[in-house]
């Protein structure tokens, strides 16, 4: 029998205790786990980007892994805990869009399209027919006492080992119907443009955006961002000068620097629009 | 038979190379090692630091684990290299206060009041009746050669390795009865007030005082910090306006901001007072 | 039969999904690996310092380990991706001179001195007679589609899990007999004085030479470095009251302030001169 994988996307860093209390009752429950760090970098209470650093990686995981996202400002109040389970993977986290991009995969491209709400603003679907979900209300799992302010040791965590550990998902809690998600994919779109969002800026500074490959006009296109046009896509990134813009490793339309940072030089965030149109 | 676990608390940082080499030398003595970082985050040499980050995670790692504490600014000076024996965990590292939040646990409330030494000063103690303390004084579980600076690799990590593995603790050195301890816990009481220290700012800027929810006057308090007064205890970090105060998953009263760090808001630091006093 | 372990160095930092994404496709192919971080924080496409942290760590693993190395500004172009087969250990990575330490260790002295180039210049060498080297031209051992732009995901993570499944090395590609070589370990010597570069800087501000010990004159030494003399080597960073030399624990001579940064001191950075003559 191999080790069950459980991941752990977090924001809370890695100079306090806080992760190493997770895995600590992680390994008492089941001792034999491998604990895979996603991040535990995202921006303290910033859910969308959490949300985007697991949906980049967990398709890379065993189906059989169980990912637990932890970016709660709302620990303690009512918001609710939830398990998702996909064809993919399992999930443990809050019901507060952190697993957007993991709902997204398993939803149409016009399930996707809230078009009467702004970017990242929270929205209530209905679970995609793939998926099953869970409330997290059987205490039986978790670690005890329980606080009131972090669910990650008391509930997540060890829900997720109880469930590496070979606990049916239904015995974690209620099944619902609904969840929280995130409007981060909404594209205005007509026959030769589209337009969408920056949803993510990495650590070189690439500046990676909600548009997919499916979503481009043709090959032919012309990208704008900041005041900046940027002509056609490359391959890699030491394919242009200065600015560049190609289909990044997560598979999402990206404009980079050619060992540079794009978002410094554009002095672009999260949430800036990009057009992209035929030539 | 399941992995061992190890874990390791340092100041090493994740950007060099001692971090693996300890958990290298660890591998090559066991190979299925279930390595956990607690933090590598540790201010350079700031032992009281280490302490608590430890200190708050180790209660929840099976007791079978073996937790390495490398913030070590005497290596190769004359200051001992211990195991310490807890019926909660194993711990090795160097005699300088590392230790202090796990030898607190096995101590009575007035044993850790050191009311003439000021705040963070280490002091000896005598080893609590339920720990058993060794320095590591057998080269036979050490990797050779010794360098004088990095006993995190050359002694503290294969020493771990080797109690993992089942070496029996009295084989790694001499029995000793004394230890070094930091006075980080001493309270100033009266009947209707406890005056106490901040010992630890976390991530999201929260302010964790020494003083635990024992030593509270009762459930109507006033807390004062830094020329600011908050009205009793919040129950979630959500639950007030911009300052609150409530124990903290670590056990302790915590001084927090709802989505906002209460230190950069007060400009404190660790050391500062605190008082609480009924209202 | 024990996990086999597979170690990262990479310049991902840990804030973005691409580690992950790596160990997910690795654990996906071999799910027992024992998986280290050596690190993830090399400066972006800073190849000579991702080779130094991995050729002061990988000698403290299992002989049977694989090494990832992923610092590869030219992802995507004609560089070649390699696996090298060493007594001590496995590397794959790019051929840009990110196994330059590892390389190092198997030639003679006199091969790595190439006094017509300037420091740090990539140069080309003839495989050392002790390691095997092979050009990763099977795409058997990937994950595809391989992308352009993420060779760490699609080739190097997955070659270096088969490898620890058990594939053998002819497998993966073509013999090949040149690898690209870091010039870093250039000295300039005569009778009483030996000049070389400061090469790395760890996080507490030391400075780490090329200056190992053997080619030290001898002990009675004085070390010049940004306008300041150092007499003698300590043994300890306890030792003297201000900046101090010793022969760190990575084997080479290093310059570095007794509890402060050395760096910070001397406003030295890599490939500033340093200077040792007998006294």
């Amino acid at each position: 029998v191999s080790n069950r994988v459980i991941t752990f996307t977090t924001d809370f860093g890695s100079a306090d205790a806080y992760l190493a209390a997770m895995k600590g009752v992680a390994l008492g429950i089941v001792p034999d786990l491998t604990l895979v760090d996603i991040t535990h970098e995202v921006p303290p209470q910033d859910i969308a980007h959490g949300a985007f650093v697991l949906g980049s990686a967990y398709q890379y995981f065993p189906v059989d892994t169980v990912h637990v996202a932890v970016v709660d400002p709302g620990v303690g109040t009512r918001r609710k805990a939830v398990l998702v389970v996909s064809p993919t993977g399992s999930f443990v986290g809050p019901d507060n869009g952190v697993l957007s991009y993991v709902l997204k995969d398993y939803m149409t491209f016009d399930q996707v399209q809230f078009k009467s709400t702004e970017f990242a603003r929270p929205v209530v679907i209905t679970v995609p027919s793939d998926c099953q979900v869970y409330e997290l209300t059987n205490p039986e799992y978790w670690h005890h006492p329980v606080s009131s302010t972090f669910h990650g040791r008391d509930i997540f965590a060890p829900v997720a080992a109880h469930l590496a550990s070979g606990v049916q998902q239904e015995n974690v809690g209620e099944s619902i119907q609904e969840l929280v998600f995130l409007n981060l994919f909404t594209l205005r779109r007509s026959d030769d443009r589209v337009e969408g969002e920056v949803i993510y800026i990495d650590r070189f500074g690439n500046l990676v955006s909600n548009i997919q490959k499916d979503s481009l006009p043709d090959r032919e296109i012309v990208i704008e961002l900041a005041g900046v046009t940027i002509s056609g896509l490359s391959r890699t990134f030491s394919d242009a000068d200065s600015l560049l813009a190609l289909i990044g490793s997560h598979g999402y339309l990206e404009v980079a620097g050619n060992r540079g940072s794009a978002a410094r030089r554009l002095g672009v965030e999260v949430g800036a629009t990009l057009t992209v149109r035929r030539r």
